[in-house]
């Protein structure tokens, strides 16, 4: 049977699949074709000379050279929709598949011009759920460069001291946006990219996106939350800790090891065929059975109120996901593990591995060790 | 008249328009929905704490108590498609305008529950165009930590020395990896974050969008092009300037000096009222009066084959643009100037400043020197 034709259309700088497609950097969108028997890509002048050397496809066509024939045939200014029709009509493709986060005007203009478009339910492309042993290498090395972070990361919190209720690191006040600074300053180092790391003390960390700000607190929870992209595969990867500089309390110790218990649990159970549903209920219930509540308060969430982890590979976050669903993971797919518990008052605490998900039992990508009180 | 409804779907971190209406930082979609008279934001358990602090709306919905709802009348898996339809109907909305590139798939979800989902061209807020000034300090300051990172640069390339073909700096060859690591790192310092920083030398630079690779040439064209994001205020800037470490031949130096009379009088036709083709079309004249010929040779273009400029912002490419279009540019717009030459064997030279459409004259935001040979 022959595959179905499918449609592409960004920037594969910013889209996944693009890139995933063509395996070429491109700021701006352009189209890429499979016909099911041909791939190509439209490049403008300005990329066409790097994508006829890098581009993973049969054929690149001139867009500049579209656009003349298009001209002649009495189009005055062609836009992607003339330039896709025409392609696909050269190739007598009449129907195509397209990610449902295809551009809805673009698919409105393709529908106007005759060809039937249908959009395929997320993952777009199947196979880049399960990972290729090159793709597992260049997460692994990124995960690397997000470990050499975080120890400098320690390292910094390690030197400081806890002075009142902030830490203090060589006569000042150590701020959350100074050791940001300092992760992805080393993430450059080992040409990768951190964005939004979070670095939250204390009631900031409650807020699980809360990227953190200010002072950090001594005695306290502290969450760095890494998920650098290598700048020269484009993967990725993601790791939490939570550590604390002083002298935490009782209540805020036991909050940890009950998150680290729930965190190992979850490793032991991702394995393929697993559905997340039977990953993160049992998290949810240890947590319920060790006291720890989930529900509002005071128009804020507390407890463990987001998913268990999620795919990752060129996007941080990517199918499949780990959580209440029904469906089975795959062997070869790579997921975090990260659960996590909130409450006010008392502090945040998430650990989160990366696991590559296997047959038996799953192989932790992750060498971070796990110390709380450092 | 009542506005037109609208809906945005998308994570505000990497979608301007998202990012635009809300003011807030989301790395994962969710619903933006204006009725024309109250706007609000479908959020999940893990932002709507932050959502409620900064989210710049009217109505912040929980996503987790809409599904509730939703199950409650029957919908056992809710989506984006149920949630949005829901709130229309709730706020009897039968229409609604979505961007261009709004989900295609979402789209058609929405029309099959009855709603009227129609495609508003880009720039989807027209009010992006015209930059208030809190938005150009934003960019004025990125713009600064750009320059700071531009002269960390050639403070490096000034240190080194021609040895042979290559540069030498402190006893290695001077990569353009390790240069593009010196700007990053120094954009980093200023809360900046540069990706895909061009620095390429020789006839690498030939091919506007390489990143440049391996050993900088001696004597040779270097381009520099920085396109750094604030990470505190998500503005943009955009600067490029082409250096020479050494003795560039006389060719390389004429190359130079006619794109630079080009970019200057580009600058010098960015006014408000000015359509795109006013600017970049004596720019083309003046390159083939000197006898810079734009053509394909060996499979690549040479010449000038890209267009003057485009609008900067929340994006570093977003609209006006500045080149064959008949579009006129208005006042408040910032856009760039930044014609080029490329030719194998010679080298590729690009000049580029960011500057603010005025109605009489611009004002260039740009105050890096444009010293060639340094």
């Amino acid at each position: 049977m022959k595959r179905p034709a499918i449609l592409l259309y960004g920037a594969s700088e910013a889209d996944a699949d693009v890139y995933y497609a063509t395996g070429m950097f491109v700021p701006d969108p352009f189209l890429y074709l499979d016909t099911g028997a041909r791939s190509l890509v439209v490049m403008s002048d300005l990329e066409i000379g790097r994508a006829r050397e890098e581009a993973d496809v049969d054929e690149v066509v001139s867009l500049s050279e579209l656009n003349r024939e298009l001209k002649n045939r009495g189009i005055s200014a062609p836009g992607a929709a003339d330039h896709a029709a025409f392609l696909l009509r050269r190739h007598r493709v009449r129907r195509v598949e397209v990610p449902d986060t295809f551009p809805f005007g673009l698919a409105e203009r393709l529908r106007k011009r005759g060809i039937r478009v249908e959009a395929r339910p997320a993952p777009f492309f199947r196979k880049r759920v399960v990972k290729r042993p090159d793709e597992i290498r260049a997460m692994e090395r990124c995960q690397r460069a997000n470990e050499e972070a975080l120890a400098e990361a320690v390292r910094v919190l390690r030197k400081s001291r806890p002075n009142g209720k902030y830490l203090r690191h060589r006569g000042e006040v150590l701020t959350a946006e100074a050791l940001r600074r300092v992760i992805h300053r080393t993430l450059l180092e080992f040409n990768c990219q951190g964005k939004s790391t979070i670095v939250s003390s204390g009631d900031q960390g409650c807020d699980p996106h809360n990227r953190g700000s200010g002072p950090l607190l001594a005695h306290a929870s502290i969450i760095l939350d890494i998920f650098p992209r290598s700048l020269e595969t484009n993967y990725c990867s993601d790791m939490t800790r939570t550590v604390c500089r002083g002298r935490p309390s009782r209540e805020l110790e036991r909050l940890y090891d009950t998150v680290r218990e729930g965190q190992e649990l979850g490793c032991r159970r991702i394995r393929a065929g697993a559905r997340g549903v039977d990953v993160h209920r049992p998290i949810c219930a240890l947590f319920e059975e060790r006291g720890y509540k989930t529900e509002p308060r005071k128009g804020k969430m507390v407890g463990f109120f987001h998913g268990t982890g999620h795919g990752i590979g060129l996007d941080v976050h990517e199918p499949p996901r780990v959580g209440w669903n029904e469906d089975r993971l795959p062997a070869g797919a790579v997921v975090t593990c990260e659960p996590g518990l909130y409450y006010f008052g008392v502090g945040g605490v998430r650990i989160e591995d990366m696991l590559l998900v296997g047959r038996r039992r799953s192989r932790n990508l992750t060498r971070a060790s796990k110390e709380f009180v450092i």
